[in-house]
């Protein structure tokens, strides 16, 4: 399987820890395809007409993208337990976790992207850092009945993504279980041989 | 059931056309909530941090978003065939194609609003409508292989978002097998009972 790559999107760690966590790693060929909100990658369109990564390439030549098909994709493809439960209220509570935490994620590149606009709007920048508040209290609220899988392994990569971009957001002062969660966490393999880096 | 809803989110429109293709809109209660992407909405954020509709309450209090997770959750709700096919190739194909579909309204929400901007980037409106105008050959390419179901509503709901609020890009023009589909489907009671208002 080839992964169109990047070392420092969020949504492809996600996918790149989910593969560590289910022993398929070295079936995952990564070539690293660079994407801006403002720069279309040609190339990549050919396979993603909305020239976002991570999107995936099967050895039959079938393309899966967003992140989250590829992780269910990938839950199909290891012995373990499904780290996405395959149905019952166990499925819908992971699937709104999930879907909570990766509408976190897609808030921050917005709040990201606005702020390093010459000209940021003060509402949209107002609006984003109070729905990024609440999202974090949310998490707060929940993170330590949240069980191994997607949705986990998606908020840990969303604490990194803070920590990475948002250093002016003190995530850790507001939400002492959730940094507990990801300084034990941060220490897995996954999240080790996943570190984003600035090159 | 209760939704919240507006009358011109296109993701909310999918969610209720899945409702009332699975002859299930009878059992939803909706609730007009007003969002925009600058305008967060307390009362909605203490059951979704993320601000966003559709947010859909259960009776016993579960609270499930975003809309793919709603209409999965739909899916297991009626007797018919499953409008989201539950494993193998079939469902992946129709998650990449509903990846694509709702990737395509995520990317056209973001051009209306940088649009309706007092300083609008123009790098940024051209590549978003670059990507438009990939996505858009993409759906051309395949909308007659694509069966009833999640993918092909969100379709459906793409065509009468574009006509709603892009006059400017004449989709027709360049996709007539999707204006072929786009004019048949139109005729469905689920378009017909959640078309698009002014109010």
């Amino acid at each position: 399987m080839l992964l169109h790559w990047s070392p420092r999107s969020p949504f492809v760690r996600k996918v790149m820890i989910f593969a560590h966590e289910t022993g398929l790693a070295d079936r995952i060929t990564t070539t690293r395809t660079v994407v801006a909100m403002s720069k279309p990658h040609a190339e990549l369109m050919t396979e993603n007409p909305l020239s976002k990564i991570p999107t995936l390439r099967l050895e039959d030549g079938t393309v899966l993208y967003d992140s989250y098909v590829i992780c269910e994709y990938l839950d199909t493809l290891h012995g373990g337990p499904r780290l996405i439960p395959r149905e019952g209220p166990a499925r819908f509570l992971e699937l709104r976790r999930h879907a909570m935490a990766t509408g976190f994620l897609d808030l921050l590149i917005l709040l990201r992207n606005e702020r390093d606009k010459p000209h940021p709007m003060p509402e949209l920048l107002a609006a984003f850092e109070a729905k990024a508040r609440a999202a974090l209290a949310a998490v707060e609220a929940e993170i330590d009945s949240i069980p191994r899988g997607l949705a986990q392994f998606t908020l840990a990569v969303l604490g990194s993504y803070l920590d990475f971009r948002f250093a002016d957001i003190d995530w850790r002062a507001t939400c002492p279980r959730f940094a507990a969660f990801h300084a034990e966490f941060e220490k897995r393999p996954s999240m080790q041989a996943t570190l984003v880096t600035e090159g």
